[in-house]
């Protein structure tokens, strides 16, 4: 195989970077002239795509589509909303281009950050935590009796894939009852899984209702009104996946109404959240800014993930975490 | 077996004390005028318990020892240290009198308890939900790098009883390398298992160190100025056993200096902690009041737990959770 030109415009330090460089020799490097902000955002156009046989990072739509030496596209990130257009589909589909995520970099994070949530909700860690300033410590056989168990109770996970996958594995030793949610069940999910249209049945035996679907144009508002009604009285809402996909105002209305015990968001629409959104102040309502796929060594996770999917490519095997 | 009289100091609503009575029955219960306050403090002593052949509760010892009939005692509470003296074990011993304790009631809450201190330090939970107050989504990559996945890293369990083995049957699917501490390994921990002589190494490695000691003569100060110290920089300490085991000055400077990342506490000595205690100001310092063992239906597994244990007793099989 003739030597490989893999265009790179997530910025990465020069440690990182020279992991990349040495995984991928003799192969070579091209770089933008100004690499991405994020590896979560856009990066702007450049024409050193065009040189390029493998891309990785977050290329624009136009300039992928131009870029004819093209055969493989790794995005470091795990949402593609953006890529995920039937005209970017049939274009990636006509020139044979193979579209991968790192969507395997993110989801032991994410599912350890949903985990602690559902941990913290269930020993009551906001209020415990808050001891000093609450009396805390008066109230101690009162925040007892609040505090539960994981332990046995029921779980729906909506929407599964890798983060949903490494959950269940976590959760196997509180032997809880966990249905899972996907619009085509494949058989391997390990757990019961049912279709949107079954959901409602699952949703009013749960005790924690876990998000995790991804952005786009069938789960825009997934989680209505009319589903967050179907919901256990006294439930525990999850968003780990995207913000768009809540129905907002009817999640605000539910806390305040006290149908769920608490909400647990990583995500909002929009990010971020406005200083003044209603959800800052819904009662038991707990956010974190978007970190639940983050952790210290995400860049050499990323760089290491790409570099386990350049050996398949070289020598011609099926490339993981192809969205495309 | 003719009627036995169970004398019961603990005070349990009426839903509980039905669930009780008519596991018993057609055995029958005695209670004393005035019962107890908590599940875990010594109650007043009553005569009535000089009648009786079995007591659960928390009677005390004076009155245990006058008791003449008593044949077995089982403790409402984990926790045992009025009890462990060398007096008390010797007049049980040469009575007969079997002592259980409730730990298995509380091992399952206490194990989630500090496995979502794990987590929540390693997802930056404190941090991260105070995002609306620090300007988190502007630090959104900030907060990413300072999260962690627990998966892979390395623990130290000190004092390895119910909890401790609950705890690794949790930690199991993020294959962490477990060491435990007991003062007699018996080689059925199902980890590698040191004793406190041989500390020190597994200190200089581990990047959780989770201290469930008991309160007693050997584990007084157990973790003092130069265990701290011996801990590798930068891990986290958790506390779920007693407050006393602790050298809480050595904790708090061991924090101001940044040796420790973090510690977070469910007990602390004394209980409750006053509002001017260092520990509260200490950077990185986290503390719930002692709620780690509580959960919803505590006093209801606290009565089948016993029920459980009375079958045996009834059959002639050996109780579990014996501690004496």
């Amino acid at each position: 195989m003739p030597n490989l030109r893999i265009f790179c415009n997530a910025e990465f330090n020069d440690s990182v970077l020279k992991i990349l460089r040495d995984g991928i020799a003799p192969h070579e490097l091209v770089f933008p002239q100004r690499s991405g902000e994020s590896i979560l955002k856009v990066a702007p156009a450049d024409p050193a795509i065009f040189q390029a046989d493998i891309a990785f990072g977050q290329p624009d739509i136009e300039s992928v589509l131009k870029a004819e030496r093209l055969r493989w596209l790794q995005l470091t990130s795990a949402g593609f909303t953006r890529y995920d257009t039937p005209e970017f589909r049939a274009a990636v589909t006509a020139r044979g281009l193979v579209v991968t995520n790192s969507s395997s970099v993110f989801a032991e994070a994410c599912a350890e950050h949903v985990f602690s949530f559902m941990l913290a909700q269930a020993r009551q860690l906001p209020m415990a935590l808050s001891s000093r300033w609450v009396g805390g410590w008066d109230r101690t056989s009162q925040m007892r009796r609040a505090s539960t168990c994981l332990e046995g109770r029921r779980v729906v996970i909506l929407g599964f894939g890798s983060i949903g996958t490494r959950l269940v594995e976590l959760l196997a030793p509180l032997r809880m009852q966990i249905i899972a949610m996907r619009r085509r069940p494949r058989g391997d999910e390990g757990v019961p899984t049912v279709t949107p249209e079954a959901l409602a049945r699952a949703l009013a035996e749960a005790d924690h209702v876990i998000n995790i679907l991804p952005d786009n144009a069938a789960s825009t508002r997934f989680i209505s009104k009319e589903r967050l009604g179907q919901i256990k009285r006294g439930a525990v809402f999850y968003n780990i996946g995207r913000g768009t996909t809540v129905d907002q105002d009817a999640l605000v209305a539910s806390l305040h109404g006290g149908h769920l015990a608490a909400a647990w968001l990583d995500v909002t629409d929009p990010e971020p959240l406005p200083e003044d959104h209603p959800l800052w102040t819904a009662p038991h309502c707990f956010i974190t800014p978007h970190t639940a796929g983050g952790h210290r060594n995400e860049s050499e996770t990323l760089v290491r993930r790409f570099l386990e999917n350049f050996q398949r490519f070289v020598s011609g095997s099926p490339l993981r975490d192809r969205i495309m």
